[in-house]
């Protein structure tokens, strides 16, 4: 196997790669400008290294604690738990929430051995605890795994003084009813709005 | 832009990668095994040092001459002629062909610059010249240019001994008639094959 099969191979084992994207790819690094892939495998190299789970919500960061929670102007009232680290950059690019994360770092699933010790769970009680926070918004996913967190998180809070929301669940915007799911069309119904 | 911000904007600069995959892998290189990033880094890092066209064909190759046209094994009077040194791969998968190969390094394309000069066709009529070659099969994509390409090539080597011949064009295998454009269905006709 010679260095372009080896970057291939590698290439293919990454989320979403295909053998061929990946040959295509390798290719491309082999005819582009040596600085590109320079900087490129250093970035690789570094990655770990520099991006660390900030001590306060566990996202992503190179400063802890990360630049969300040290934001002055950010809403200290109000706080969205997440599954994980990625969503943070997910609820930020919609610019529809300006209050803290929390990151559970998975969600609660007995069968893979993944209880509620295991999540960052007490640590969002002891943020709580603190008596800033007026409301937690759960946006964990809509999934069964992610509906059992969200109930678990509401009941370790409700002797706590904050109110405890969920993300709506219903059709997607832009989308059409025939390709609605029997669950997606079950939850639109139950969370209808007056009108 | 911190370091995850930054990798995902060099993997968003490959072929075929858009910003969520890009996210997405950067986020997985962020959990994975730091062993296979170590790895990784390297192989990008050294890939443009390690290959290089083989002075012969011109396929990329890590030794020189490369071990197709080192293979004492290969049929030496036929020679396949492609455009890019990653057409040597995808012909190489069929397990078709066993003889050897010439890299042209692109089409004539006057549009875009691309004279016959820029390409490896002096080399190709030196390698004829030798007399051991019989037949020149030529490989170049199906397209206006592939075809100005086979064309230029075939009066180049009229004066020599070998036999220049070109991959046949037509319906692909499993498609259907339905799907086949105006151009594919009239060269299905043009070469139509007594049965």
């Amino acid at each position: 196997m010679n260095a372009l099969d080896e970057l291939t191979e590698s290439f293919s084992r990454l989320p979403g790669i295909g053998k061929k994207s990946a040959a295509r790819i390798a290719s491309h690094l082999l005819k582009t400008d040596s600085s590109f892939n320079i900087r490129f495998s250093n970035q690789i190299l570094s990655l770990q290294e520099r991006i660390k789970p900030c001590s306060i919500c566990g996202a992503w960061t190179e400063e802890d604690p990360c630049p969300i929670c040290s934001d002055i102007a950010r809403d200290k009232t109000i706080l969205c738990v997440v599954e994980q680290p990625q969503d943070v950059a997910t609820i930020e690019s919609s610019h529809e929430f300006h209050g803290l994360f929390h990151v559970l770092g998975g969600v609660i699933s007995p069968l893979e051995g993944i209880t509620p010790d295991k999540l960052r769970i007490s640590q969002l009680l002891e943020r709580v605890k603190l008596g800033v926070i007026k409301e937690v918004i759960i946006a964990t996913n809509p999934t069964v795994e992610g509906d059992t967190t969200a109930l678990f998180i509401q009941r370790v809070l409700q002797d706590t003084q904050v109110v405890v929301t969920r993300l709506a669940s219903g059709l997607p915007a832009g989308g059409d009813l025939e390709y609605a799911d029997r669950l997606t069309l079950a939850r639109s119904f139950q969370g209808r709005v007056k009108i």
